[in-house]
């Protein structure tokens, strides 16, 4: 998928929260639709387009017990984009992710950089320089995007595998995303009950430390420091 | 501008061409509508839209010899967004440009975090590791276009007001993003005749190296170098 497609396909909600529940587990259709608050002929078209676009496969799978075979989707895009929109710059440009990232030490030097430089001709070159620094960073960012992705998805693996609940392993894919969450939020997004937030989220304490203070969860830093050593 | 609202504005290639002719020198109705392969209702269309989301004003100004007063249109948002896409990870996350970047060194090291963590715990931490390298290199981005952007700003001006050609402005807009371009590229791009590119490049080159070769124009850095010191 070119870099376009894909802002088009972001540049609406409900396409943007059904990715979000696709990336967090394998998801049917009669799931997703009730995850968002849109009419399932809404979801259905919303699913339609990305298919069509190629950001998402979709597969038939049977029920875990005993149920009707149900269609499942998937995302099939690995990628990152970076855009810049100012009065003098507009540019855009996707990376894709790799299966092997480079853990390594990436410097993006600025300290060369002239802050007034007095000529055309200087000023230009500076530009040059910038722009290879941004190079650098884009490198650096695709190594990091392609380590996140293969962790959160054996962590994912693993959650499922020896814990096996759904809302556990999402609530635990929100944090790690954005480091805490209300549990007002986590009701809305989620779809449950703010009391059974709170239940999930004392059930993954005890494999994922968390305090739960104020009515905002985040993940215990310092106790998991302890408990991964 | 909220974030999403930026993605819905990109998802149209009409609108993005006008963003790349707006970044590149003042615009008003007819030139951007000359610009670009639309009708001119259509190109309205758009306009309004990016001004109802916030992303360009408008305003009036007569035009430089006589003539009528003329609509102008300028970018008024400076950001730059970062969106990544997989089928374990959706997240997106938009920076606000600085007047003031810091230019230092920034050190996105990788090289600690661990290739195949063992346990759930030990997985976790590292992605919480990973998270803090991202954030060190969304800084490094925040402070690398803001410079940019200054940057390309002061170039713009400076080339107005010593040289004062718009379309040797615009060409050399293009190599300084992209690097290099072909003749046909920025005859299509500008909308002016193959043979006009290279005359106008012929021009530029005295203000600015450039190599133009088998119909690829590129800055000639090593020249530049020479020139700047």
């Amino acid at each position: 998928m070119s870099e376009p497609d894909i802002f088009y396909i972001l540049g609406n909600k409900v396409r943007r929260d059904l990715l979000s529940h696709l990336t967090c587990t394998e998801c049917y259709f009669s799931l997703l639709s009730n995850k968002v608050s849109v009419s399932s002929t809404a979801v259905s078209k919303h699913l339609k387009i990305m298919e069509r676009e190629g950001l998402l496969k979709s597969y038939e799978k049977e029920g875990k017990f005993i149920g009707p075979v149900r269609k499942y989707y998937k995302i099939t895009l690995s990628s990152t984009y970076v855009v810049t929109v100012t009065p003098n710059l507009f540019w855009y440009r996707g990376i894709k992710l790799d299966e092997k990232p480079k853990l390594k030490r990436f410097e993006i030097d600025l300290e060369n950089l002239e802050e007034s430089p007095n000529t055309l001709q200087s000023m230009v070159l500076n530009l040059i320089d910038a722009n290879k620094q941004l190079h650098i960073l884009l490198e650096a960012l695709k190594s990091l995007e392609s380590y996140r992705d293969m962790l959160v998805k054996t962590i994912k693996e693993r959650y499922l595998k020896d814990i096996g609940d759904m809302t556990q392993l999402a609530i635990l894919h929100y944090l790690m995303l954005y480091g805490e969450a209300t549990i007002e939020d986590l009701s809305d997004r989620l779809n449950i009950k703010e009391r059974e937030v709170i239940k999930k989220a004392e059930e993954l304490n005890k494999f994922v430390p968390l305090t739960i203070k104020d009515r905002t969860i985040k993940i215990d830093e310092e106790k998991l420091r302890k408990v991964a050593k």
